[in-house]
């Protein structure tokens, strides 16, 4: 599983003070505490500055990368200035988060993932039919803009589809219409990857970490290979390890007995 | 999610010493707190006492049933004299645990399920092939048993198929094995349900509740609706609510609600 440490975020409070005083160190800190934590990716966010996001996404990939070594970055803006501003700067392959079937939002980023060779991180919804409920309609979009990126060369290995996950307090179906998302598009590209973010499935309801540990689980066993989460949380991280060792995605249990030995698995 | 209660078995110490001693208060209170944490149906085993079994069994039945006002039990033993006394003085439709394609206990049984009308456990291994390693040869056994109990007038609605569940220290294929076989089975015999108990599954590793917590998670994402587990274990019960309402078994996830107020849900 491709963890990607989504804690560097203006929209958190203490992040967002950080970037405003430019505080190196606590970026840092940040950082190398998801990293070795066990992310693979280091997702950083500051879409809350308006104004001048370009600059400040620029000054956070470099100040992670500079303290991880040239660790990727998962780049995650929908705003294009902003976008190729962290690309410039970015070493190695980042994964930008994310494209849509909005046709603006896909022109603009498209001609990115082509020049720069990044990862790319597909989001189900375009400008007819927003988020659609159901996983027929996802799969569709998810299917046009693979075949789009595909004929502009980029690999189902650098694709990862984010079937978008809503609410099952809105609606008790929504859980299984991402899972089923994944199971379509799965299907249909062998080899595209997928990713998300858990804590929208819980919204509204209580004991949220439960529901979003447990989907993580079901999501998992449907083909997820990719989530952004807190690898600071090692409950979720110890039933990451759990779910790999049993779904046979970790060949004799190396990576769960690793995670046991560094005392993540403990309760 | 059916939960059938594990924990009236004489391989546990104090359990074999309360049956020895006929201690039916012992009984009781293991009964009724098994029911009150959401035992569906209670399991009564006491195979360990070979030359006595049919009076201990049928004992243990009427003890339970009396505490439980005639709450149905899953009797769990392959011996046929001590299913027989069990289903005699058994109130309701019991559920029996369990048949297997090995002629000589299936032959025995068979006439007691279709004597008594129970529902009936069907374990994926027969005389030739054992417990076979693949999902293909599982589900092969399981559906002539299927059909075989059918062919004597037993509905699908009444037949539980149990995966058999091998460690996955011992092949990393075999939780996958397992929840394989429910999908086979599930597609070819739509309205049959699926048993199992999960401790198995994380024989030889450390931290096994973790597995089998994420294992049970893994197998219902299957299809899996029963299971044999320990219903005091909150962890496990709060992941069981939270995995029903994920996959949209609990409309308007009430009984996650339900358990939330209870206070199983919190960690």
């Amino acid at each position: 599983m491709l963890i990607v440490g989504e804690k560097i975020n203006t929209s958190r409070k203490a992040v967002k003070e950080a970037v405003t005083a430019k505080d190196e160190a606590f970026i840092r800190r940040l950082a190398r505490r998801q990293h070795e934590a066990g992310a693979h990716y280091i997702d950083v966010n500051c879409g809350t500055f308006v104004h001048n996001e370009p600059e400040l996404l620029s000054w956070l990939v470099q100040v992670v990368q500079d303290e991880l070594g040239g660790l990727p970055l998962c780049i995650d803006s929908p705003n294009p200035a902003a976008v190729e501003a962290a690309l410039k700067v970015h070493q190695g392959t980042a994964m930008l988060n994310s494209i849509t079937g909005e046709k603006e939002r896909y022109d603009a980023l498209e001609p990115l993932v082509v020049k720069y060779g990044c990862k790319i991180v597909v989001l189900t919804m375009d400008d007819e039919s927003g988020i659609p409920p159901d996983a027929a309609t996802r799969f569709e979009i998810a299917a046009r803009l693979i075949e789009s990126l595909a004929a502009k060369g980029v690999s189902y290995d650098d694709i990862y589809v984010d079937p978008l996950i809503q609410p099952i307090s809105v609606d008790s179906k929504n859980g299984l219409s991402a899972a089923e998302t994944i199971r379509l598009v799965r299907e249909r590209f062998p080899g595209v990857h997928f990713i998300c973010g858990l804590s929208n499935i819980s919204f509204g309801l209580p004991e949220r970490k439960l529901l979003n540990q447990a989907y993580m689980v079901v999501c998992t066993t449907y083909g997820l290979d990719a989530v952004i989460l807190d690898p600071e949380d090692k409950r979720m991280m110890a039933l990451v390890y759990a779910t790999e060792a049993l779904l046979n995605r970790d060949p004799y249990c190396a990576n769960y007995l690793k995670a046991y030995r560094k005392g993540i698995l403990k309760e």
